[in-house]
């Protein structure tokens, strides 16, 4: 016998880049799915949100300028919990923003049954009594919780982690390219064919064609990727404390650490050019080149993030683009790993692995 | 409210190499799981079957060794149908077997609200009728029906496969290595470094390693590939006929095709290694190597596996052992594709696979 859930309650907040295209591919599928009904009862941006208290469905296709045309106040948490506690069905918190305090709310949400999807890293690179926080209360009253884009975007890298060691797999290893950013650097200034550009150069150029974030030394100073390896040490059974907790390179040059804004951070970076060069020119000797990467290894318990050198034949070496490639070893896959490669970053992208794992969750949903 | 299914009863159909590991793996993991409980009520090889028909829970453990002391002869399909639509909770029937005939049972079964899930390629690369009477036949009563196993063994290919579409995403190319053996032969035979063996010693040397099916025509005449593109051109949204309506290369010299043992066909292909060195000789030219390749093309809607050169720099080209790889482009994803490497054939991780897709039914199951 099949009980079909009638509907599911969802709500969706943030509406940025991944939030706004999400919303596009969720009005897509909303319109092809028959069960369990999809009602969308809740948007919000940071300061304002849309919601009714009959619950009626807002228009998913049309929720932005509805949310901009009428949207109220922003509720606080618990109201929002309040809220959503007495919607028809499940409820199901879409968090598509990059917010700490929501990423907070996790455990709250889970407790009271709403499953969370969200590519937000917070919840998972954070503390690690939040991790657990939040994955004690997994599973209350049937909650659910899906992160596949808080590392590779919709790159398959999470749920097959979590499903090999669920299927009894040990993982071993874990080393790649986690930052589409460092991935588009180290491709153009030390490509494997070529001399490549000059690092600050390159910086500019990035930072032009929109590939690293506002203030460019968001990506430099490690942290993004400090933050994915955090999270894919955690699942593979490191209780790692922290994303500062392990060594985490920072390629932003000391002296400039104290520079007020990122416009005279990027004027001066090219005095520091000689440094970078230095890194290239070592490993050129080798005949390797240079990348930015994070590694785990699990039977010594140790993370680290940072520049390494590897033969121009390597997968990591022979990367295109901003794409980012995880390689997984495994007891079972033995000496050769299970190697994921492919656009870690964008908005459509990320907005499908969002709704990808609604899907799951709109499966799993009884 | 959660309504956990109390139990779940599961059939596992052979015990060869990957339903063995498969049975192994399934008792780990059957210890740790709560809910549902997994009631292992029939187990069978070709010939032999195990059951009860009070539906006595068989201790998954020793089950083989159980059927081979007690086990008793195979019941017909019907049987077996009749016997499990009154198995305790819902029934999953596990098919470890390469039997066509097990697979045209498939929309028997899923009509009856038992699961499927398989590494058989068979149900999924024979006639389109069949492709076509199983998923219509999948929703009955529940019913799914999960096969990641039968293109590239665990790695994640068939499940983003159909993620990616049910988000609205557009397959336009896929292109890969699809089996070990041909992996092998060619990363052997074909090096991107040094000049690699001759054709026939390859062959040779990969069926003492027990890469090769017993016959290693059965490898060569290109026809595994040629199922596993026939799948994944069927999941891009291609109607192919069968896997002999496209065009599909053999590497079984013509000569040599009426030979009736698999030994003199080793004995006599050294005679042919000329014709292997003029496309290993053709592709160095222009300093490429030579790759045993399956490819579709969703615009123009057509398959193909045979041979094709690739830069040395090309992730076809320097791939290791005896890896799958396979790339997945698609509108979101643009000029570079998704890309999943590794492992593609083993016990291990396709029983691995297996078992993370009897996981995705038991966490869907109501």
């Amino acid at each position: 016998m099949i009980h079909p859930t009638k509907e599911v309650s969802i709500a969706v907040i943030g509406a940025g880049g991944v939030g706004s295209v999400f919303l596009q591919q969720l009005a897509y599928v909303a319109s092809r799915r028959r069960s369990p009904e999809i009602r969308l009862v809740y948007v919000a941006i940071i300061d304002k949100a849309l919601y009714h208290a009959d619950y009626q469905h807002i228009e998913i296709a049309t929720a932005l300028s509805a949310l901009e045309a009428k949207g109220g106040p922003l509720p606080s948490i618990s109201q929002t919990v309040e809220y959503l506690s007495r919607a028809p069905g499940k409820a199901i918190v879409v968090d598509n923003t990059s917010s700490q305090q929501i990423a907070e709310a996790y455990p709250q949400f889970l407790r009271h049954g709403f499953s969370v999807v969200t590519p937000n890293k917070k919840g998972f690179s954070g503390s690690w009594s939040l991790w657990q926080e939040i994955f004690d209360a997994e599973g209350t009253d049937g909650s659910m919780i899906y992160h596949e884009c808080s590392v590779g975007a919709a790159l398959p890298i999470i749920g097959p982690l979590k499903r090999l060691i669920e299927t009894g797999d040990e993982i071993t290893r874990v080393e790649g390219v986690f930052s589409g950013t460092m991935s588009y650097l180290f491709n153009n200034f030390a490509p494997t064919q070529g001399s490549g550009g000059k690092w600050s150069d390159e910086v500019k150029k990035a930072k032009e064609l929109g590939y690293t974030e506002p203030d460019p030394r968001d990506d430099l100073n490690g942290l993004d990727v400090a933050r994915k390896v955090t999270i894919v040490a955690r699942l593979a059974g490191l209780a790692i404390e922290s994303p500062t907790s392990f060594p985490v390179q920072s390629l932003i040059p000391k002296e400039l650490e104290g520079v007020t804004s990122g416009e005279e951070f990027l004027q001066r970076l090219s005095e520091f050019d000689a440094q970078m060069e230095e890194h290239k020119a070592t490993a050129a000797k080798d005949g390797k080149v240079v990348r930015f990467v994070g590694r785990v290894d699990v039977a010594s318990k140790q993370a680290k993030v940072g520049l390494e050198s590897f033969e121009k034949s390597h997968p990591i070496a022979s990367l295109k683009g901003s794409d980012n490639i995880i390689s997984i070893y495994t007891k079972r896959y033995g000496d050769l790993p299970l190697i994921v490669q492919g656009a870690g970053a964008g908005a459509a992208v990320t907005a499908m692995g969002v709704l990808g794992d609604v899907l799951k969750v709109l499966e799993r949903i009884r």
